[in-house]
């Protein structure tokens, strides 16, 4: 019935079935806010009376009437959606009183204090939750007031003083909304309803529910409810929990309490509350009681329950249970022990743990109470999961050298480009004051598995005098910074970090059951062995993509081609692809022994030339310094012939330039390098009897000719290496699907691919039009207005880029049934997309090595589901 | 039979039955050619036994025999495919002769000259066409011995003296080909035909139908006829005609003779030949019945005939006939004369028109006699037809200050920008070192109809010193430089031109018949009032983008666009936004006067910001020279502060950044500006009684709700100044479709879109993920290798972006049946594209004013022939 009467109000009436002690009520149901939402901001009549008639019945129930002089009924009213949602406007107690009603509940509960305790929390939550009078002013009279009487707590006031308070509220209240603070209850309970309803549609709870993919048309229900109290005195007490340890998994009887209180209390922080544990001294008959509850809850949805209580002089009264949120930790934990426990099947644990939270045990985090002793410089985006710790420094060549030293040390620059990347090897994390989720940094960063924070536009980076400064901070070269790319904080200093254990036990069992319900499969996008081992470690069943130009951005390489690229003749051309071959014939025997028996896709080289060579405008500048200094008219030739170079290969949007095949294409010689590279490698592992498996794929083909071309390129070279050899190697060529044209023509590029991999992150820039580089400054706008309900970057567009995705497909097994099929892009590693490439009948995915684990638990549960 | 027999083999046959005269003979098939090519290159034997026989009757017929010494049989063999084809090999004369039958030949005919003049001729043309002795050999050595016995002309060369030739030739064929020339006449025809046959599958020849469309496996036909002799003395002639002018259109017997020569000899150059009409005072009966023959021929085809002829001592052979090639201006009259002449009706008239032809028409040319007294710098690319002649200048300020004072300029630059605008409005042509066929200069230009050569990449300019180098010549500011846009050629100093005159007779006529049969709609791409004017002259029924950003350009405006930009905060915007709106409002005034009754598309903003701003490079480099001289802080920081807000908006792929919609969502303010410009301007004209058709067109849209943010924002705006103002404007609001994403969710969009517009320039950018500006690179390479069969910015690629193009239309009249669909890319005036548009139902093509006649001709042709 979640549907019609909220979480909260489906719980509480399975509570009340099941003989559990809750406080009676009734729920006002969802449809009931549709109505009014859609009815011009009014309830039908019908349901006005409806309403009375339960309000009626609980008042017999209970003997009390609602507003009454004498023996009032108090109410909680309490919103609650399908779905937990913060933002929506949660809970007003209380409700009931008036100035006559509170003189009678002192009468009746001969306590003053409480009863002018309960008006003055209800002047303050009702005015806040549902006038929309602000709290913090209401806690300033409050504090006003106990500090001219001397009261350290709340609790402190005498009745004259809470007298006082109460004037005070109601008179700041008329105040603020020009009418006296409403004295009729019922009319107070239809006012509070009404807000409930109305909160459905406010901004931040509409945010939310983009953020979560939750439908805008369920609606709220309000849960109306007879107060208890746990303000009745030191006999009464009030407090939260949960069944099992939501950090980290352990079964452990989890919460706080206060006594003499009332629910707010215990989250507001001017209390401290107790742990629970301490409550079977205080309360040892409650206690038990709500341990025996609990425990049944917990078989009950066989999950662990947050609960929530309120002990009313000495009784005790459950006020919500819901399933309870966890870490990631904690969830695998949970799954796992009630697999053993025999509450849950293997099936049903692989549903209980979101992809995402896998995610935290993969990476180091910052110890939560590290963060408070350090200064925190700014937020930027979280951009690859995981804290780093180092020393400043501010360019790769510095970030080798003091890591060579032993040092750790944290990348700092306004953006990264492919010439960083082997200080990016080098340091434990990355922070940009530029780019986006899928800048350069930001990819290449979450490739490695290494914490980035990227984009974090307060932080000015001064790479010459080697200073950063951010919001009037300044930290220069070699100092410590500290940097959570899982959040997007930024601290200067030394935070202390804990390692996760992604091989402990309950993870290695977690992914068992995992494994057990997925058909598809998961491999990894790696270059280096140590990406590769990594891969290999989470799982990955073969290279999904094996970026070979990274292998040219190392330092001893990247000379070489250079001279490629400026050659004027094919000689120098192929006297520097020579010096090359056998770099590259060293790293794929290196892959191929790492991923033994196991597929490993090389795409050819894909980047424009241009990233090869030193930056255009630096040279520029170069070059007008030289001359106006007049100083080295030799480097300054030197330069500008450089320059002239570079300016013939300058593209003004390189991403649809002169890069993949159509590189291969116009220098042939550069694709026949990488195919001889390659087979001589696996017949180098085939002697030593490693069974190489590659998978040669040519990028960006847009055009069944150009594969044709490059195929050619590669069986030629391959079919000579072998013959030669005397060797067997079973090997693939295939294409890269990254380009609208790509798709769209999928049957005839089918008749010379062996497989397809989806490049999802080109795809997506092309289908939308989006650079991924530039997108941030309108990205954000549209997310933010709802044109958009994802980062088509982070969340695979299944509409659009999903479309020719589908097209592919079934273009391209209608000329090959049985074609392989994948995902390359960063995708691969996303749930979301992961459920759309399972479900379109995709192969495999193939993702970050850090990403492996959460693809196949998407995979797992996107069959689970299916 | 033209498949089987070829052009020339079926007009030769068609000629026989018809009782013309033409050498007898026979042909050998094309299915032979590929039997031959597919066969290992072999003929089979039963072809073999075929021709015997076919031969056997010829040597009957003739009484004579291939090969004899006494009476020998000379033939001619001469390729013919279905479509005329240079490059592919052509004729070879005297077939047949040998050193005996020479000897027989001269006995017969009594002329030992003749005789001897023919071997000569038959061992040259033998050993080039065939054997492949190069031809230029042969003549070096004819040279010699004419000039050591002192002959001016071949003629003028005894039969001693011819004998020494022969003998020479001889020796020099065996010497390059190690063995004696081939005294076989069998085996000589025998390989003359398989070289004809192999010469269909040469590089040239492939080439040239990659260029023209021809399918590849037509092959070739081979024709075998008997010699007929122009050399048998000065009662023996030679010629080539045209039954009309193929240049001027006019209805003139057109040709040219020799006397006494072989038909190599007409087009050889070594004798002038005689215009074809004195050959009525010197063969007069021959002359009388050629022109019989001839005007039978033009009847019988029912168009002009391109003929040759030959006279044997005073008897005409015809030896072929053919369509006439023509120049634009001569298909015009041909087919509106021959309506006239009730040869042809209008139907067919407009199919003999090809749409590229009417360019000629439409811009001025230099005049021919004109190029040979200029010097020829270098030949780039012909990226906007006509000529262009004027003085050099190096910046578009300069071209608006000559042009000011009445000079004809010609811009002169390594690259354009959009802040060039206005001095490439002022200038009479655009000449740019770097660049392709759609860069921004070629672009703009054609847009214009200004002539343009781009990337002419041996042309370096050297701006500040206001100098241009090219092929070894120098040029200054100032100098007179003359461009061919219709064919790329560039000269130093000032050709004559010839303006043509569009309006003349034949071409109004002929465009009525195109009409008569044309249904699409064909609108102009234009934003000032001059080019909407050149619009509606050449025919164009609206507007079918009208590019606003053009407008930002004009200088007085660039600094309140700045402005705009650089505001910090929406104030200081508002206030630069408020400056342009008048401005903006009285361009649309013009431009709905000019277009009175027609629709006008207004296209709202589409370039990213940072195009109105400096270039980042350059303020770089001047950071970089202020900072070196340190002499002026106060500018370098004034700079610097500039660079960084450029620095904020750069973006590394412009093409795919923050730009079209995009802007108009993060900027509502700028829609909102041009809408009420847009509609104020509307309601101005209402006042007028001018009748404004606005049509407002949100570019880049991928996603449906950024079209209904915008509509929004546009329809909110319209309907406040139409009631402010009490007017009554129709307008729509559409959008164009030019990135994948808008294809593919076009059932989405079409709910708020009231038109579609394909942007198939963008399109085809990011279905192929090229960059246009960058393409250069490798689609030439491609072209070549034959991996694009065009370039897909001028040709509509209909396999990839024509299926998106056909998704859009489906799905988007799914949602609105009847959704008005157009095309303003580039492709709207090429006549393929216009083909594929048509046939695919879109109801308009839009394109540059100067290409709107070859829209409107190309429209009518596909609806013609669909």
């Amino acid at each position: 019935m979640r549907d019609t009467l909220g979480g909260k109000g489906a719980n509480l009436a399975e509570m009340a079935r099941a003989g559990i002690p809750v406080p009676p009520g009734f729920t006002v149901s969802t449809q009931v806010c549709n109505m009014y939402l859609s009815g011009g901001n009014r309830v039908p009549d019908e349901v006005e009376a409806e309403m009375a008639a339960k309000l009626a019945q609980l008042e017999a129930d209970m003997g009390k009437k609602l507003g009454d002089d004498e023996n009032p009924l108090l109410l909680s009213v309490r919103s609650g959606s399908k779905f937990s949602m913060p933002g929506m406007m949660d809970t007003i107690l209380n409700l009931g009183l008036n100035d006559e009603a509170t003189e009678g509940l002192a009468r009746l509960s001969g306590k003053q204090e409480f009863a002018l305790d309960c008006y003055r929390r209800f002047i303050m939550m009702f005015g806040d939750v549902v006038m929309d009078v602000s709290k913090s002013e209401f806690e300033e009279i409050l504090e006003e007031i106990k500090e001219k009487f001397g009261a350290e707590n709340d609790m402190d006031l005498t009745a004259t003083q809470l007298q006082e308070v109460v004037a005070a509220f109601k008179a700041h209240y008329k105040q603020a909304k020009g009418s006296d603070f409403p004295q009729d209850a019922h009319e107070q309970l239809k006012l509070a309803r009404d807000a409930v309803f109305r909160s459905w549609d406010n901004p931040r709870a509409n945010h939310y529910r983009r953020m979560h993919d939750i439908p805008h048309d369920l609606g709220t229900a309000v849960n109306v409810q007879a107060m208890v109290f746990g303000n009745l005195g030191e006999t009464s007490a009030t407090g939260v929990g949960f069944t099992r340890d939501p950090a980290t998994g352990s079964n452990e009887f989890y919460g706080e309490f206060l006594l003499n209180a009332q629910g707010e209390d215990v989250v507001a922080g001017i209390r401290t509350p107790r742990p629970i544990a301490e409550l079977s001294s205080v309360l040892p008959e409650a206690y038990e009681e709500l341990r025996s509850i609990t425990d049944r809850l917990e078989k009950h949805y066989r999950d662990v329950q947050d609960f929530e209580f309120t002990i009313e002089e000495g009784k005790l009264f459950m006020l919500q249970t819901r399933n309870g949120k966890r870490t990631g930790a904690a969830a695998v934990k949970f799954a796992v022990d009630m697999v053993a426990e025999g509450l849950i099947d293997d099936r049903e644990a692989v549903m209980r743990v979101e992809p995402q939270h896998l995610d935290q045990l993969l990476h180091p985090v910052i110890e939560p109470g590290s963060k408070g002793t350090l200064t925190t410089l700014t937020v930027g985006l979280p951009a690859s999961p995981g804290a780093a710790v180092g020393r400043i420094v501010f360019s790769a060549d510095d970030a080798v050298e003091e890591a060579g030293q032993g040092n750790p040390v944290v990348l700092v620059r306004a953006e990264t480009t492919p010439e960083d990347i082997h200080g990016m090897e080098a340091a434990r994390g990355i922070l940009t004051s530029r780019g986006g989720m899928t800048s350069h940094a930001a990819v290449v960063a979450r490739g490695m598995g290494s914490p980035c924070v990227a984009g974090a536009g307060e932080v000015n980076v001064d790479s010459r005098a080697r200073k950063v400064s951010c919001n009037g901070h300044e930290l220069s070269a070699g100092d410590w910074i500290s940097i959570d790319g899982s959040t997007g904080e930024v601290f200067a200093g030394q935070a202390s970090t804990i390692d996760p254990d992604p091989t402990s036990g309950e993870f290695a069992r977690f992914m068992e059951f995992v494994d057990k319900h997925r058909k598809a499969r998961v491999r990894a996008n790696a270059e280096t062995p140590r990406d590769a081992r990594a891969a290999r470690t989470f799982g990955a069943e073969g290279i999904g993509l094996c970026r070979t130009e990274h292998m040219f951005f190392e330092p001893e390489r990247i000379e070489h081609v250079r001279q490629m690229i400026l050659a004027e003749d094919a000689e120098t051309r192929a006297a520097a692809l020579s010096k090359l071959l056998p770099m590259q014939r060293q790293d794929f025997v290196e892959l191929f022994e790492v991923m033994d028996g196991y597929p490993v896709i090389v795409r050819t080289l894909d980047p424009p030339l241009h990233e090869f060579l030193p930056k255009r405008e630096e040279l520029m500048v170069q070059v007008a310094q030289l001359e106006a200094s007049g100083a080295d008219e030799t480097k300054r030739q030197e330069i500008a012939a450089l320059l002239e170079r570079v300016e013939e290969l300058h593209e003004f949007n390189p991403m649809l330039g002169h890069r993949g095949c159509r590189l291969g294409i116009t220098f042939p010689e550069i694709t026949a390098m990488q195919a001889r590279a390659i087979f001589e490698a696996a017949v180098e592992c085939a002697r030593k009897g490693v069974n190489a498996i590659p998978e040669v794929m040519i990028p960006l083909v847009g055009n069944h000719k150009e594969l044709a071309h490059q195929k050619k390129i590669v069986v030629d070279t391959a079919e000579q290496v072998l013959a030669e050899s005397g060797q067997k190697v079973h090997y693939k060529v295939g294409t890269m699907i990254e380009v609208p044209r790509g798709a769209l023509t999928a049957d005839e590029i089918a008749r010379h691919a062996e497989f397809f991999s989806f490049g999802t992150n080109d795809l997506t820039q092309t289908t939308f039009g989006f650079s991924r580089d530039d997108s941030g400054n309108f990205i954000q706008p549209y997310l933010e207005q709802g044109i958009l309900e994802d980062d088509p970057f982070q969340v695979l567009d299944s509409t659009g880029v999903g479309q020719l995705i589908q097209i592919a497909l079934e273009k391209g097994r209608a000329t090959r049934p049985g074609l392989e099929v994948g995902i390359c892009g960063e995708h691969g590693g996303e749930p979301k997309s992961v459920t759309f490439c399972v479900r379109s009948g995709l192969n495999y995915v193939s993702c970050s090595p850090y990403r492996v684990p959460i693809a196949r638990l998407a995979a797992a549960q996107a069959e689970i589901t299916a």
